[in-house]
């Protein structure tokens, strides 16, 4: 029936199910992928010390300090950085800026869940490119007319990360779109694609501050690119939000840039700890794919992965279940502390045996 | 000439063009209406004591502890508040939600900029409703076939409030759609038709923290109204980005809701600042509209507007000029402390005198 008075005005839409944040602090929380350990001392020291008297005034629109950071850590020039309000508003900016031609933009069929979002958001054409069985990316199939292409590296939710050859094979079929590499599980154990950004003037890298720098609370992410497909992003950011990056954010966010030798510690911990988790679940009758990522991708050879993520949930540890064609039988699981960790396992043992 | 390659995929777009943020501490900075007054020393050490460890964690992605602080501040139920990041976002939430219908929507000829962007970006169509002569809003004027309705109050760049008894002449004619009223610079002087929220369900408010709360470094928005129209905006947001607000905003928000003495006593002082400005302005042969907001508009009987502002720049006082139709005899001055002013007064009768 057809909505009447000032309702007939209303948005048709469906809310996003974002994945679950128990409230209890006895849960074990491995659904969402964020870090298992906190952000350095230093993002703690840079907001204590922030000067609140300065919140008075309108960040700095440019987010110039953290863009200067960020160039300094990767060696390019700040004009191209990008920042943004977490890597999905990176992602929008990103969608908006490149995605406007008349042919279809290609991505994995198995992927995150917010590209279709943006497309259906912004009109923009798509085609999704399956898969091969492993779940693995064949660049060969990247090679038809399209619009532009998106795709995470490593992927999610398989965490299999590409082959820096293959994405150069990939690259040189497709100079004349825009090809965004979605970097943001990238620094678990992925070879990134900065150091292509100097050949390539059509390919951009999104990442964020949510994974590897511990600071999902902040909503912090980034882009790289060339100078002027940078400006394109920015053009748009600026067009629907003057000041999207807030004052303590960016002093957060330098900060995490600063401590490298924390960020890389904590990384080395948390792929050690996920080697661990993989052996075990090998042992006890899983099989999981190649991660690059602070999570797994697994599924059992006798119990369901729907079974399996309730067992848990009853135990109070939660992993991600995705009731989606090809991946309702695996289980996505981020990799936390040891002592989650052996929890995990201890729990999954009991189930098993 | 059409671009060729991967540019044919690029946005067309031109930049928004916000005040000028001078780096210089020397400047005073009258161009962008940030509360001329820090904010609450509750909000200092909200931030001080801030547990970093937690921002590993997403934020609350419905920003409970904010909505809470805010409903029982303004004796509604949480499920009536939305909170977004920055009042741009909570009004891009109400675009989106709000004007789906065909008629066109309605808003003065001379208001906030960013809401033709957002009719633009949204494809909305609408049609501007031209001020009277002492810009103020006639009401009347809204009594036609429209598709909703949106417009500040105080109107920004006037500073003219719009009578309570007005308002609900122009929401008894407008039943059958929504009416959205942008209170940025209410708590200046305005009457808040935060009590007319349960006689119209149609009616929602938009509010900021960066104005009255001294937050403009924060990006704090949030808006008011029926739990079924709020329920619309949170859905909106809810399907593009899942966690605008970060954890350390909703953090420094409540302490700035919690601590309502500084808040009334900021208020004050600036109230009887802009009242003093105005006297001493119309001394020196300027007409000033009368103000609810934290800024004046005001000419000048024999100085152009565009030569005022140059000759203010010259000395360091940065304050608004619009080139634009009708206002570009006018200068949007923030209210700024009382030694600000004084040197804002000082600068005025050198150019005068």
């Amino acid at each position: 029936m057809e909505k009447q008075g000032f309702r007939k005005n209303l948005i048709n839409i469906e809310p996003y199910v974002a994945g679950e944040q128990p409230k209890s602090d006895n849960i074990i929380k491995l659904n969402a992928n964020e870090n298992a350990y906190p952000p350095s001392p230093m993002v703690g020291m840079a907001i204590a010390e922030f000067d609140s008297s300065v919140l008075r005034k309108y960040p700095d629109f440019s987010a110039e300090p953290l863009k200067s950071e960020l160039a300094a850590y990767y060696g390019l020039t700040p004009g191209r950085v990008f920042v943004g309000n977490g890597s999905d508003d990176v992602l929008a900016a990103a969608f908006r800026a490149f995605f406007n031609g008349d042919e279809p933009i290609l991505y994995p069929d198995v992927t995150y869940s917010f590209y279709p979002v943006w497309c259906d958001i912004l009109k923009i054409p798509y085609k999704t490119i399956p898969l091969k069985d492993d779940f693995t990316i064949d660049v060969a199939d990247y090679k038809i007319k399209n619009g532009g292409i998106i795709f995470p590296n490593p992927n999610a939710p398989t965490s299999i990360a590409l082959d820096k050859n293959k994405i150069t094979e990939l690259l040189d079929a497709n100079r004349d779109v825009i090809v965004v590499i979605d970097e943001t599980y990238i620094d678990f154990g992925g070879e990134s694609c900065v150091d292509l950004l100097d050949k390539y003037d059509n390919l951009v890298l999104t990442r964020t501050f949510s994974k590897s720098r511990s600071l999902a609370g902040m909503r912090l992410g980034f882009a790289m690119g060339s100078e002027e497909l940078i400006s394109y992003m920015n053009a748009v950011k600026d067009s629907y939000n003057s000041y999207p990056v807030d004052a303590v954010a960016i002093a957060a966010g330098c900060a995490a840039v600063k401590d490298d030798k924390y960020f890389k510690d904590t990384i080395s911990k948390l792929v050690s700890t996920r080697e661990r988790l993989i052996k075990e679940f090998d042992a006890l009758g899983f099989e999981t794919a190649p991660s690059a990522a602070n999570f797994i991708f697994t599924r059992h050879d006798k119990f369901s992965a729907k079974e399996i993520f309730a067992f848990l949930r009853e135990k109070g540890i939660y992993v991600r279940y995705f009731n989606k064609p090809r991946i309702d039988n695996y289980l996505r699981i981020t990799v936390g502390t040891d002592e989650e960790t052996d929890k995990l396992i201890s729990a999954v043992k009991e189930l098993i045996n």
